[in-house]
């Protein structure tokens, strides 16, 4: 069941951009990706933790999955704000939630729900999620991620 | 299931760009929605039926829905060659199957199943896909796509 | 001459994107153009004139030569500021320059010059630059653009 | 004085892409760095020379420099030739010339120069052009670049 805006704790804002655009007057379905992308970098800062960060830490994750709806158009110079969240954290893996709104709009622009795996930096082996992420999420989402162990 | 190589009768090779890598040393995971979109273009271009070709007949589609599998990296100049077919027809929709190898390898990179609706190119509403698409598909397919009206 | 910062009265502050980077761990050299296209919209922004609104006004503007300079390299988030102003306005161009910084840095990664010329949206003719886009940017730059009908 | 294309020894053949394209209908202009960065790869294949072998030899080179001309636009699905060669080898850099036409076509699209400094791949410290890539030019381009140590 899809999220509504008051189920996010942390929303990016970014500008549509001349070069996302195509023929068709809209942003390119392609480009939706990397603008998810650029949510999940900026909800790692909210938590405190940036790439680098992470990195040094002994976490790197890659994408392994997502699914992606295509909802309405955005336009060039349109101010888009995307709602992030965990919404899930087993044993290795990470799930986010994505939803993009115009600005102080209703209208849903596109959804995605991607999963990450937890992977050591060198090895690109699994890991399990580390504790310090779990707290770091558990904290920004008012919610308890320590027992969804499943995965 | 997913399906293997020999599933698909239509196939388009590319070569991976140096502006398609990241810092990861690998092609970032964003460009991949645009490598299946180009594949995409190709198969129509296969069926005889160009972009342009389908507007004047009355047809333009929009990706609905996208889900995409990450396996394994590809890397700058690898020649990949990516997979492609149609695996059902609805009533206004088509649904992509898509898979990516490095070319002469059995390593699956990644994989896409993608839902698009056929819509009239002036309003943008959904319509029925069209008879000659199907039959274009069906031939090249070597399968019934006449019949596969639930969606 | 290089200019130095005191001589822009405009600048804007963008962060790079994973997307962004290159298997050399850098900004890919390609991406620097579109960083250059996203200012010069912003800075039409700060005349007061969004892209809509001079295509309203019967102006759209095509980039006819650029000249790119590459300094020193930028990386993965780090928060950039590309500077820009108008360094001279023709009979029927523009030409914009532009110098980018790491934010609160005195380290230049790139510079470009890029001559734009002034055409009707619908017939892409070259027109005039119009005069009220002499008054925006006169105002802007503190500096008298009505004159320099050279082009 | 701008080259004619028979004074081109060497050209690419690529396929715009529906991503490629902006709200104007045609090939987004930051687009055509990423074009000519594609050419200049294939240009090195045709010497025999593939990114990775440069590495092993002791040789990366950076983009230092490049002036761009728009000419006229190119849409979706065009084919076009992607004309390049090397104008100068100087004591530690390579000029690259390139120019764009629809395949088969004599509307110039347009055309880039472009300085590229030869440097250590580990230190990214400039380093002489080598004799082996002197040597490989000379026999594309049948023209001697031995002695132009003036740089």
């Amino acid at each position: 069941m899809r999220a509504v805006k008051s189920d996010f704790r942390f929303s990016y804002a970014m500008r549509v951009r001349f070069a996302d655009t195509d023929l068709q007057g809209i942003v390119f379905n392609g480009n939706y990706l990397t603008y998810y992308d650029n949510a999940w970098t900026e909800y790692f800062r909210e938590l405190g933790l940036t790439y680098n960060a992470c990195l040094e830490r002994g976490l790197d994750t890659v994408l392994a999955r997502t699914t992606i709806e295509f909802k309405s158009p955005a336009r060039f110079d349109d101010l888009l704000e995307v709602f992030v969240r965990v919404s899930h954290i087993g044993n290795t893996s990470i799930v986010f939630d994505f939803e993009i709104y115009p600005k102080g709009d209703e209208r849903l622009v596109g959804t995605a729900s991607s999963l990450y795996v937890c992977v050591d930096p060198k090895t690109l082996k699994k890991i399990t999620a580390p504790d310090w992420l779990r707290s770091a999420v558990s904290k920004l989402e008012k919610k308890d991620f320590y027992d969804s162990l499943g995965d």
